[in-house]
C-alpha cells in the first residue's frame, strides 16, 4: 500500500545528516529513518526529541527556489506524527540559505502536490533557533 | 568514534519488521533506524511512541538460548534514550518464543559483554502485553 511513498528519497542525503548533527549539538537526540520500502508503515525522515519536545521531519533540500512534495508524503508524515506524538514539520534547506521549518498547514497546496518556495519558507517558516526557542519558551510558561 | 557500533546489525531484519507491525497494530507509531554508519550519533534500532509513552529498542533475535550484546550497543542505546526521552529496552525474540523486553539494569554483565539468556528473559523480561499494559496502567494513576 504505502510501500513506495519513500521511494524517491535519497537515502543518505547530506541534508539529513547535517540536520541530525545540528539537533544533537543543541541537546536533542535525533534519529534517521531506514530507507524506502523498509516497512509498509509511514515514517518521517528524521525524528527528534529532548524529553519534552518531539519533532517529526520530512527533510528536503533544493537547488531551485521551488520544491514540490507529494500529498502522500505529507499525509504519511502527519499520520506518523499524530500517532507518535510529535509535531510534524517540513524541514527545507535551499542552497545558501538557512534551514526553514514549515508547519503542514503553511504549505501551499496545488491539485497534485504541496509546494514550498523560498519566499514561502522565509515568510511562514521557522528558523532553527525559532523552532527550538519557541518550544523552549513554552516550556517556561 | 561511534561509527561502527551498529556495524554488525542485520539492516533489514525480519524481527525488526515484525516488531514494528506489532506496535502499529496496537496504536503505536514505530520507526526503524537507518543502517550502520548513517551518522556518528547513537541510534536505537526502533523508536516507538503513542503520544504518552516512548520506547527505544535494541532488537535482537536468536536461534540459540544465549544472546550477547556489546557494552557499546547498550551504552549507546542508553545515551540515545536519555537524550530523546524514551525508555530503553532490549527487545529479544528467541526462536519459537514470545518477544521479551528487558530493562538495561536486568541484563547480565560479563567482562566484555551483556548477555541475555532465554531463562533470564522469562524471569526478568516483560512480555509485549506487560510492556504495553504496564505503561497503560500508569497512565491512569
Amino acid at each position: 500500500m504505502a510501500v513506495g511513498f519513500r521511494g524517491r528519497k535519497s537515502k543518505g542525503s547530506k541534508a539529513e545528516r547535517d540536520l541530525i548533527h545540528l539537533f544533537w549539538s543543541k541537546g536533542f537526540a535525533a534519529m534517521r529513518a531506514a530507507g524506502s520500502g523498509s516497512t509498509q508503515h509511514p515514517s518521517p525522515d528524521i525524528l527528534v526529541g529532548d524529553g519534552k519536545h518531539f519533532f517529526a521531519f520530512e527533510v528536503k533540500s533544493s537547488k531551485d527556489k521551488t520544491k514540490y512534495l507529494t500529498k502522500d508524503e505529507i499525509t504519511q508524515l502527519d499520520l506518523f506524527a499524530n500517532s507518535f506524538g510529535a509535531r510534524p514539520f517540513v524541514a527545507i534547506k535551499f542552497d545558501s540559505e538557512k534551514w526553514y521549518f514549515l508547519r503542514l498547514t503553511d504549505l501551499r497546496v496545488t491539485k497534485k502536490n504541496y509546494v514550498v518556495t523560498l519566499n514561502l519558507a522565509k515568510k511562514k517558516g521557522l528558523t532553527f533557533e525559532e523552532l527550538i526557542g519557541k518550544y523552549k519558551q513554552r516550556r517556561l510558561s
